[in-house]
């Protein structure tokens, strides 16, 4: 058992019936607020309205940026820096998913930088302060809302990377599963599957000796997810459904269910999908996951995806470890193909094998991809190719 | 489903090698420091020299309280806090147990009044201010080193209350699995009911809808306990199994799994028990909760206290309620009087019914008791009578 360090100091406000409090919290950081968002879902749905009605009430002077991508870009990630600088901005206010509290959290830090946002992303500079962050969060997938990560992407150069300072970690976020009834059933399935993949990647599958009570913790969440997916989709006003997947996306990567400290190799592998398609993400993982664990299957990691089966999926316990373990990838398949009902194929959402080989060395840096099992390029480009 | 706000800001430092922290984190508090424990058993095992090296690295001046009672009094919180007004104490480092954590809250708080300590336990008056608290535990039962309340007692008037404030939450907690190593196995078992006494009473048993994946966290937590506290008993240096226990401990408390926002029923009529008789917090609600489970028996509250047979016990799920949960009930009591070995009897712990009408007045606060089920002073007290 690997000692750890664990903090997390994001506030929640939970349920139907908190955004009251938006106004309070957003007034503690200040007053001139710029207001992130995606595509304009939120005018659709009314999220807008109610968000705007609270910054009123407390005499908020707001500013936009709307039309934040999927994959946010680093251009627009300058753009909304650009503005925080110009109209000095107090604190950001990011109403939407992943990618728009993502985008938030890197202008937070390109605010406080003279130069490209890209150079925070990859390290060339450092963030050395960063606007308070306030979210409304409006899918269940990403946990970005409780952690201190951004992803940014480059299109220029078709490369995908996080972000991540602790100054970046919201302040507070608004969990109302309300928000998520009009996410559509493709975002419901990805979602679901990201959720899954940060417990798989980042605890779950893991050489490193294990925290029993933690372990059978993150065996729950993922459970979670297994029952109340299905339900929303078939039911996608189910408050109970939505409620549990919202709280399990923030759970998945708050850090509550301890971090192996491996690379997270599934999103590695998938970042490099998106960067160059930019193809949804918890899709792009849903296809790779299932093939990289055939992949990696030995003696050695078979025990632990025989008991991702068992205890998921009620897979047959007396099985061998190796039968147990393909028993198990299959069971995982059937949720995420089936159940799910995303497609299996990485040519199904149009990708061609031609720049596998750029994308395996990208996913390991040049070198090899230390995860559950480390990966070398070759392994990384075997694992596209089975995907296809 | 209700809902809810989450926010729990302590830092957790986890594991056997975590110590060297421990000067960094007080020095970011200041230089003067109160170092608050017990009865000296930090001195025996070799805590104290472990601390006092790290705190000598940083040149912190340290002054100490020591001798904090099992049920520490306000008296000893009016010592604490006398020292702190008068040397100008920059933060308290409190090394120890619930109740040695607890005192320190109450001493951080009592710093900024000018009266008697006991006024702001009772809410005579209001806490205003607190002096930063780090600790050092070394008993998994309280949880106290992740909430924001301590428990003190006034043996003159015996009473036990509790002082809870935000900023009474500590700053950081050093959680070092072999710290507990010398537990004794009366205290390794009364703590273990403890943590689970907390589960219970702060939202396992609750007429309120319920949030899944949370009760089912909530039960593995329960599980941990009822696996690692044989163990721990059988082999008290068993990093795993302490390890086990004090994540434990802190989870039950730490808000994470959520608050159902009743009364905490047996935790109430049992501090009853140690304010008039000053016994071990632990034991006294392991004698409690079997009756009281009992006593509120009904077609209403027998599913719930079936499921946790089954769940925690694996109890026969096929019989109708209330016989499920007269097993369920009794499963419980054999963990508590047979598998940790603690007496099953008020008498045993030399208490008789001669205060049993006030303790049932006070333990309602002169009203009901809004628990799982509301209790009147006369329901308490015959649960108290038949504890005896």
């Amino acid at each position: 058992m690997n000692d750890f360090i664990f903090q997390n100091t994001t506030k929640i406000y939970f349920g139907k019936d908190q955004l009251g409090h938006l106004g309070e919290e957003v007034g503690a950081c200040g007053t001139r607020v710029l207001l992130v968002y995606g595509g304009g879902s939120i005018k659709a749905n009314g999220i807008y309205d109610d968000v705007m009605a609270e910054l009123e009430h407390v005499g908020a002077e707001v500013f936009e940026l709307s039309g934040v991508e999927p994959n946010p870009r680093h251009t627009t990630v300058n753009k909304g820096a650009d503005i925080c600088k110009r109209e000095g901005i107090d604190m950001i206010l990011a109403v939407g998913g992943g990618s728009t509290i993502d985008c938030a959290k890197a202008i937070a830090a390109a605010t406080f930088y003279d130069g490209d946002s890209w150079d925070l992303v990859i390290g060339k500079a450092a963030v050395t302060n960063a606007l308070p962050i306030v979210t409304v969060l409006t899918l269940a997938a990403t946990g970005s809302e409780m952690d201190p990560v951004g992803v940014i992407s480059n299109i220029e150069t078709n490369e995908k990377y996080g972000i991540g300072h602790s100054l970046l970690q919201p302040k507070v976020s608004f969990l109302n599963p309300e928000y998520t009834f009009t996410v559509n059933a493709y975002q419901t399935a990805s979602g679901s599957v990201d959720i899954m993949a940060h417990v798989f990647d980042m605890m779950y599958f893991t050489m490193k000796p294990k925290f029993d009570m933690i372990h059978r913790m993150a065996t729950e969440v993922l459970s979670t997810v297994i029952q109340y997916a299905p339900l929303a989709l078939k039911e996608p006003a189910n408050y109970e459904a939505r409620a549990n997947l919202m709280w399990a996306s923030s759970w998945a990567l708050n850090g509550f269910l301890g971090r192996s400290g491996d690379f997270p190799t599934c999103h590695k592998i998938e970042h490099e999908l998106s960067a160059y398609y930019d193809i949804t993400h918890g899709h792009g993982l849903a296809i790779i996951i299932p093939h990289w664990l055939t992949y990696i299957l030995t003696d050695e990691t078979a025990p632990q995806i025989k008991k991702m089966g068992v205890d998921l999926f009620n897979t047959d316990e007396s099985l061998n470890d190796i039968d147990g373990a393909k028993v198990a990838i299959a069971a995982l398949s059937t949720f995420f193909f089936d159940t799910l009902g995303l497609d299996s194929k990485l040519s199904d959402l149009g990708i061609s094998d031609k720049d596998f080989k750029a994308m395996a060395r990208n996913a390991a840096k040049g070198g090899t991809l230390k995860g559950f099992i480390e990966l070398t390029p070759e392994d990384i480009e075997k694992i596209l190719i089975a995907s296809l």
